[in-house]
């Protein structure tokens, strides 16, 4: 069991949905945001602080022995927003991570936007080249080969979890194939901190889903089945939503409508 | 939903299957043999027609946005057969499909033969090289090589289904490896047609079989799950069909028996 | 059905087992040890025998179509133990094998101390390089270059099965991953004496393991499928068995704990 | 050496080629066109004949011990045309090398527009899928998959040459990495012929270009190093030949100007 | 022939060696730098800007048909230098090419600190996952990103050369691996501006050295071969440089040095 | 430079050479053999010992910080001899290793009958699964899984070098693919002793063929670059022997004759 838990970006969705369940996980949890995280409840702590904040963010770090990072700006965004959340602030958080008195260990929220352009027809794993589909996907890419140095360098470990589409339910034709069940990423965080020695994998965060694009079998050894299937909501999709044509980036490519973003400017 | 499907070879094993479960898929079946249909059904169009006519083959081509290619001769034969049926009736749907109003998306019944002289201790995927096993699977060679070439010059989409042992049940020791129940390939069938885009892969028509030799990871996007499998009838098999030696063209290839045919001689 | 099944190994954890359970695979079972087979029941035949001892072998060996060969020294020991049983009695067994009156086909318990120095991180299939992890697994790589060559050379069949954790239940962190039990051994070996080819297969013995590490789907044609799960023993391990640091050679490496042994002298 | 090797095509550039410099590879050569062969040198003999007529096909192949298949359409043609010489002319040709009294090694002269349609930004080997990018392209996979058929089946021996740009000195761009010098060809025959196994290769027919796209390491046994190099002639290229836009079909694929061909109608 | 190629830090060791040699590539060498560019030769413009500075950069790069990006921090460094020189910096010069009248070709001087966590034991190619060694290493990682995404969204080509060690000679043990000639250099760049289609490959810049690492078959299409070769210096660097021990981090990655320095802080 | 390096079967025929031309290397040179020596020359050592001799060896290894292992059984042989020799001879060469005051570093004569039952039309690379083609050969694939342990265990670095043919001349035509020089062979071994960091790497120890069979790609840091080539001998070898026919095991296997070999019994 962990002592400290840090779980940033906590009043988003994801960072809620952690908030939530993880509590079995640590001792302590402490909530990073920087606004709006409500009342503490028992064996919380919350910390409010902006992640290009570095003073504040090492002093956020500090002390925990884990960490689920879920921070950061999570969608495209105008370059300035990207760098201060993405880049520097998970500069940040690595070098709070490297001074602690106690080395953490990172679950960090990458994005399929790192490998976005690849077409849906090619199936992808940890070892595909990376195609990053926007702004946000290169500042996923630096992200994932920022943790893979501290991990060389300093020996700290990070599960790099490309996620796909993390909601209640799959909601269109792309998320039949990479949607992620909030409980699928709940239990695949619990592998996470469970394993004897992590290393530094990089994991498509999907869930058991028929027509699914990524193959996680590289990293059996961290024990995580998904368990979920959108399939069980193709039907309602199909009758909701207008299939995309074969043409629309909805179809061809895995970082679906990211590819068609526009570089967005201040 | 498809305003008019073309399912050929109709009168066949497995068109007839085709023709009694695939309605839900097309506004219009239009049913293509060289005899014996019978009756159309309500929404049933029947086009009686020699694969070798081009010109009736393309009037039977055009107008449909669905094809399933099921006819042709579908086991080793003299090589006039072949060439008439499955090269240049082959052709000629293709050119239908080229100079059809509407574009195509098509199934071709491509199969097992194509690969069949690999050793069934090499398990095989979409990339491994072909190995025909006769004249039968060098036209389906031929077929797969056409397919790719309409896609990649005019965008016409093809799956080309390496179908395995299609049959109400697995009936030889091989089939407990090769089985492709039917209601197995009618969902593949479907998928193939809800997909959005679909690309011109390479699919192994077999159940969801315990001693399967084919992988289709890599078409993960279709969403086809198998269901069934061929292990249900093993007490049965053993119980009735002798165990082939491990010499046998049975045993040591995908292709089984077909390995063991000379050439058909007119 | 088999004529006459060999066990050797027969009083051992394993070969007892296969003593309890593969009666309906032959005719008559055929037990070897150098004690300890207590009474032979109907169709049992015993034989008390060293295996470093040339002539004995040969003629247990004599006259079986079947060979589990559980016989030898199963964990690390000095070099003149390992030497005598692992290397000078499986020479012994393959030539009783190619001097027989009739051709056996072999299980031969390997052992995934054959490719023990690998990380957990890394996924393995059975074309990883070998990295035994002592002299007991170097003598499993010499047995496994043994059956290689008696196939290539004589045409005898043999499966390699590269043993992970075989006991009643799992009992550590890395058996999670490792474990083997005994009924899917069981299975296994009786669907390895059914294929009706077999060749000279590697195959990885382990149960179908939420945090499996070895990959056997090249030898998917043997048609098994482990059904048994060591994640049902997590929280009781959890529980009971502290986990090891990252750090330690049972969560670093495949072969866990004969990694950290040294050259046992005698 | 042979005692009598067939050239068909023998009137073409590449077969003209063949009849110049072959002659040390056989007591024999036999020359096979529809026409143009003129008179007949010491040791030679020659045959006209369709290679459409089967009794006239198969009387040319008797007892030949090599064959080098120069014949058929070289270029992009209606299909009628490519169906006559390359498809129904090259069963033709196998059914004589089946049923010759001699068993032949054959040349069989396939081509790049096998695989026209990959982009150059992609290396190809043997074992790269195909993607033809023509008719004539599409025959060149129908003969590649019969030439393995009745090796596997017959133990006919062939190598697949696809012969990249195979004229006098490179004339375009593309051709500093396709181009084939006439000598490479000539050294690369007699490799096939040396080779006391030659087993059912694909090789790249490419010259020892400096901006090469294809890699023969897998057929190193063959003993074939081309020596000679496009480069020598980029400057004269740069010079004279106007440099494709990137856009160009000559700079995408490794087909150059066949991809861009539409169907040739009668 | 460019019209216009920018070479930025052209004040530096390798962009002084560009802007001597590369005058025949364009009618005008545009160069860059914060200071020290000396005089304009005919044919040369000189252009003083900080790479941070957005709006300076883009009116830098408008009108350039070519860029050679050797600007930028080339060593490690603390954070904010390479965020500002090889972060904002490159997103300067992107967005200048992305906004410029004439759509750019562009030469990023990467680094072979990309993966110089790899040990040398290892090959890499262009496909190898990235390991950074350092802050700097992690930059170079975001720019062949960012390069990667421009070309998939915009159609910006790029070539990211990792430059392994361009200096005179080579200097030291590690460097009879990874040493690039000036001249090496100077020819890849070159083949990178007259290949037709060029798309976005990775290349890794070493000389044809005996002992070299990298493997750039992947983009034969380029058409470089390398003449240079390291090992000419071998006995020098013998005789003058002591040979590293072989757990020095020198003797250990493709990085060598830079993997062992701490983070630079303020 | 090495204090003492050791060459055992120094009376052997690429023992003798090493004894010639690796002076060079070493301050002193120790000879191991059993007999055959002669005088020592200045700066050499004589020992006599039998390989099955633990003592022995353990006094003839200790101290030396080199090892080229020639010694052993270099041919098929009855099991007694190739034990001794093979394979309790090298298990107490590395105890003697392993126990010694200095950490040796070693070059393992091991050889291409490890792999010698893979078909010649196959390349191999050192990630190969090994062929044992005898006995022999299953004792050199014992040799590298011994040094692969103690490399992994004990730290101690080995050059397993699969020979080829090592023969002043290749005098037949398998030779003309696998043909090792004697210079290429020294070469190969100073290289070996002067990377900084070797590892435990696989080796092919031929010449650069033309007809070579193996691919040494990833140990190119290691830096040897063969410069012999058989094809200088092809005419006097077409012209001297005769040309197996392709059926013959000298046609088929990497291994040649001793393919054909039979157990050798005593």
């Amino acid at each position: 069991m962990l002592k400290k838990l840090l779980i940033t970006g906590a009043n988003g969705q994801l960072g809620a949905e952690c908030r939530a369940k993880l509590k079995p996980l640590a001792e302590t949890i402490r909530l990073g945001a920087r606004h709006g995280l409500g009342e503490a409840a028992p064996h919380e702590e919350i910390v409010y602080c902006d992640l290009g904040d570095k003073v504040a963010v090492e002093a956020m770090v500090e002390g925990c022995d884990g960490i689920v990072h879920m921070g950061g700006q999570a969608i495209e965004a105008p370059w300035d927003t990207i760098r201060n959340a993405n880049i520097d602030g998970l500069f940040n958080l690595y070098e709070g991570a490297r001074k602690s008195s106690v080395k953490p260990r990172i679950v960090f929220a990458s994005s399929n936007h790192a490998i976005g352009f690849h077409r849906q027809t090619e199936r992808l794993d940890a070892k595909s080249p990376t195609r990053p589909d926007g702004l946000y996907g290169v500042s996923k890419v630096f992200g994932e080969g920022l943790a893979s140095m501290y991990h060389d360098k300093f020996g700290i470990e990070t599960a790099s979890v490309r996620i796909g589409s993390c909601t209640p339910e799959p909601d269109n034709h792309r998320a039949l194939s990479t949607w992620l069940s909030y409980d699928d990423l709940i239990r695949l965080i619990v592998c996470i901190f469970n394993v004897p020695r992590l290393g530094c994998p990089i994991i498509y965060g999907a869930s058991n889903n028929d027509a699914g694009l990524w193959d996680n079998r590289e990293v059996g050894y961290i024990g995580w089945q998904p368990r979920d299937n959108a399939e069980a909501f193709r039907e309602k999709i199909e009758a909701s939503v207008p299939r995309p044509s074969g043409d629309d980036v909805l179809a061809l490519y895995h970082g679906g409508a990211f590819c068609g973003h526009d570089i967005h400017e201040d």
